[in-house]
């Protein structure tokens, strides 16, 4: 029999709506699993028992006096602790933030609560979603990093600690802790989710994104988050479709672009025997495949990236760091004194790169649904010491297209491996109709071993 | 009786398709009235009389054959010499870009073309429209400087050398020249006209607009010029309303926010007397006027605004300026230097102030239609070293609403003075309808002395 804690967001909703499942009794069994894992696997930042059981009795006394409040009613999800929580420490792992309880939630937070979604908890982010190491531990193997800087959200989520929970990336810090740890992480188009009410690492690139098991939640969460806010200066005014049913209507294949250059150049021997091997499975089950010969250069990309991000990351951080340099750890201060040492113009032609690289994925992409690659160089690198190498997920940030990892597989040393799906801006209804088509095509869903 | 010459657009485009005067008529006339002013106010870089004529001959061939093809059939355009133009030589009034001869028109100029506008020639632009004093004389008097960047625009419309002309904004270009020169200026929405095809100051600056002598000609050229392009990253995706329709329709007094801080403060007593008189008029009218209280700081947004031109000019200019320094003018020099010594920090600062600025003049507008300042500081200075203080203009480029300027009467000394307006972003129906009553209802059209 399934226990509560296993359940999907779809399943745990419906099960809640149906009154099958109390939203306490689906607390209950999650925090007795956070509780046995959590000494091995260092998930949280802040669980406060107490809290999350009187917002699930809350949302359970909601439910029976006036029936669901949204799609989401009673579900709980993980929140990174950079993202504001009303009345609820938020440190982003920070010296800085310490004792910080912001007075109001991030709009997405919010937007998940609107949508009847109950916040559990505040999970391990690296120090200011940088590369500083967390102590997270991966599920699969505690001595291989669990990747960042959502370690505790994508943790989390392998290990049925919460159904579904909250990260960011402004590099690869979704995609690739999602792809480390087993599990579907989704990045939607640059300004699809505001990002108000969120410790910024770098305006122009930070994206919030979900971890969940499934392509069908991940729709789920998607459409809870989604939305116009005056409040986030990039935040799109574009309507918001229902992502779930495009993920339900999808039935025949995808037209799938393989981008080798560039990824086969970086990426080991068993990622691109197994990348090869899902493609042809994907092939055979009637996906239309090709080659796509990009102009783009994704090193200048990746050089522009770097760019962008340590200038955007030195502005915000100036004030602090020139008062406290010492709070800060020794990879964020790294990245926030390049930026410092950068001058405007290669700022401004970072920014030029950018637009060009947009523009020439934008053509090169209309012939496909979907662009695939591998998830990451390596699976998760055995060594505590970094968060491992973002250069798979960084040019789709950097140009803010919609991004999707699923896992595809193990390998020899017995951990995850995933393909990384992308689409044009704002198709992201494309983009999970082809990954939910490519989930069930895979057919494979990761479990790690119990932690001991 | 009205000399050709001195034909409005509307007036031209009507004589034109209904046969009254042809093409090539009205270009004889505009032709003789530029040879006889030309010694004395130096309007042009390039006019070529055989391929205007030329294509004045062929809009009345087409006209004949088969009808008006636009709104402006036959009507000529005066380009400011940045502008790329087919196959004329596009030289920015700079050594670098000497002989150059572009294959294609930029996307403004074949817009116009598509509305049946006659190109007539290439107008003095500043070096590279930046400060560098240009040949370029004021008609009003010849001591004073005509104002830039777009000189020759400006001037050659005062003196009806031709109808309508094509200028660019980067911080005060366009509504600066047309306030010393007595016309009205148009800078729309940033976003709104595609700048592709265009000799770049400062990427997130720039911003195309026109020179005609009323605001029914300025709606005219905008409906004919604006409209999405995949070439230019900034161009917006909004819908194109009919502008000529809109400044028809307005018959109620608009609602007016007069801006007093930060303007009164710099402008001189005459222009500041000058612009409560212009209020009052107004007011007396039945326009609703109310002071506008702003949180914002226009002195850090000049800061700001400072830092955005000189780094993006820099990056411009990144290559030519270290092969050829020698072939750049004092001004647009001091410009590449100083953002070459800015830190990239800075600019992501000067960017951050911007935004919050935009926010809070988008604000500050919502109780209003428009808002009303002086053009300038002062009229044109008397000083040919200098094309005068654009700080009345920058605040609006930078944050990218649109503005229109109205000549509202002369100074003691005999120079035109004028009344800005600025509405919100993507506003210019309301713009230019609440322009459109100003002007009717100041009555102020003004025409400068024969240059001798």
């Amino acid at each position: 029999m399934t226990e509560p804690y296993e359940l999907t967001v779809a399943q745990a909703a419906r099960e809640i709506r149906e009154r099958r499942i109390s939203a306490v009794e689906l607390a209950e069994s999650l925090l007795s699993r956070a509780d046995a894992v959590e000494p091995h696997l260092r998930i949280w930042v802040t669980l406060d028992h107490e809290r999350f059981l009187s917002a699930a009795k809350e949302s359970d006394r909601v439910l029976n006096e006036r029936g669901p409040q949204g799609p989401l009613h009673g579900v709980p999800v993980g929140v990174k602790d950079i993202y504001y929580t009303e009345g609820q420490e938020t440190t982003a792992c920070s010296p800085i933030y310490a004792g910080f309880v912001p007075s109001y939630d991030a709009t997405s937070v919010a937007m998940l609560r609107q949508a009847g979604a109950v916040i559990m908890g505040k999970t391990v982010t690296t120090e200011f979603a940088c590369g500083d190491p967390p102590p997270t531990r991966n599920p699969w193997n505690a001595a291989h990093t669990p990747g960042g800087s959502s370690s505790g959200s994508a943790v989390g989520l392998a290990a049925r600690v919460f159904p579904a929970s909250l990260g960011s990336q402004t590099a690869g810090s979704v995609l690739r802790p999602a792809s480390y740890n087993g599990v579907v992480g989704l990045k939607p188009t640059f300004g699809r989710i505001s990002r108000y009410g969120v410790v910024p690492v770098a305006w122009s690139l930070d994206t919030l994104g979900t971890f969940t098991r499934t392509v069908e939640d991940a729709a789920l969460m998607l459409t809870a988050m989604a939305g116009h806010d005056p409040q986030d200066f990039s935040s799109s005014k574009l309507p918001v479709p229902d992502f779930g049913a495009a993920v339900d209507s999808q039935q025949s294949p995808p037209r799938i672009g393989v981008v080798r250059k560039f990824f086969y150049e970086r990426a080991d021997e068993e990622v691109k025997k197994h990348t090869e091997g899902t493609v042809d499975r994907l092939a055979r089950a009637g996906a239309a495949v090709d080659d796509v010969k990009l102009p783009t250069d994704f090193e200048t990309l990746l050089a522009a990236h770097r760019v962008l991000m340590t200038v955007e990351a030195a502005a915000v951080h100036e004030q602090d760091f020139a008062a406290r340099p010492d709070d800060y750890g020794p990879n964020v201060r790294g990245v926030i004194e390049a930026g410092m040492l950068t001058p405007a113009v290669s700022y401004v032609q970072a920014q030029r790169i950018r637009r060009r690289f947009r523009r020439d994925m934008e053509e090169a992409i209309q012939a496909f649904d979907i662009l695939l690659t591998p998830s990451t160089v390596t699976p998760a690198p055995r060594d505590l010491t970094t968060t491992g190498d973002p250069s798979f997920q960084s040019p789709w940030t950097t140009c803010g297209f919609p991004t999707i990892s699923l896992p595809s597989g193990l390998s020899e040393s017995g951990l995850p491996l995933g393909i990384q799906l992308a689409a044009a801006p704002f198709q992201e209804e494309t983009l999970l109709a082809a990954a939910r088509w490519c989930e069930r095509t895979l057919g494979v869903a990761l479990v790690p071993p119990e932690p001991a």
